[in-house]
């Protein structure tokens, strides 16, 4: 969303390029410059338990990620929605993985949401806060709906 | 997450009495009051599917699903953590329901993770982004985690 005026359009100029450069990472499994795209204490709820992750970056938990894949992982991140106002932003995108699972003979593709809160330090935007799911079934079986498409 | 002006403070404020009002709300099943925090585009992606659903306020939605209970839903937003700068903020905590589904004989209890963007509209904070999600197991279950506990 554009709120019009020149200095905010930079930004989310510069918001865009911080989510290719993280789709862009995703798809050649670089867990240093994913990480480095966090702030210290950043807040991240993820796609897997617990309710929440330990603060900050994850290097390592995201290199143990990337091993349970017998491919590279191909990663979108669309329809990203921006809103910024000075050093802050919010991000909301329907993020898409497609990968091999190790061991297995065919690749998996899930469609998540995905939520940013973005902060600008010394010039750089930073993720203080991210927030990646999928909805659950209301039938009954409570089961996490993989399937789902935009 | 104070920023330390009194300006921001003075936001975080408005944004906690936010917070409070939607969770009272909860509690007295005013569904008016809710769909009334939302801006008119508000992108929201919920714990049940779609992946998002349609844009802005649904009191209809919301009426429906409080007809679901038998009991009134109690209601906690816990932890949040709130981020200003001039009109805009993000926000995220870990959110409490009770409430017992209808022909139930029980109440349940679901912690999920809650993310908010806002946006101060003449002058009023308003919900432009709502993300509600609970992980699910990576344990080949693809169940959705609904009894994990901050």
């Amino acid at each position: 969303m554009s709120t019009g005026t020149t200095t905010q359009t930079q930004a989310e100029v510069e918001i865009t390029e911080l989510l290719s450069a993280r789709a862009a990472a995703m798809r050649s499994g670089d867990a240093a410059l994913l990480s480095a795209q966090y702030t210290p204490d950043a807040v991240v709820f993820s796609l897997a338990p617990p309710l929440q992750q330990p603060l900050g970056p994850n290097e390592e938990g995201l290199r143990g990620w990337f091993a349970t894949f017998d491919s590279a992982v191909d990663y979108e991140i669309s329809q990203p929605g921006i809103t910024v106002a000075g050093d802050l932003a919010f991000c909301h995108s329907l993020n898409r993985l497609t990968a091999v699972p190790k061991g297995g003979s065919e690749s998996f593709t899930l469609w998540f949401r995905y939520s940013l809160g973005l902060q600008r330090v010394d010039g750089t935007w930073r993720i203080a806060h991210e927030h990646q799911s999928v909805p659950f079934a209301m039938d009954g079986s409570f089961a996490a709906l993989l399937d789902l498409e935009p």
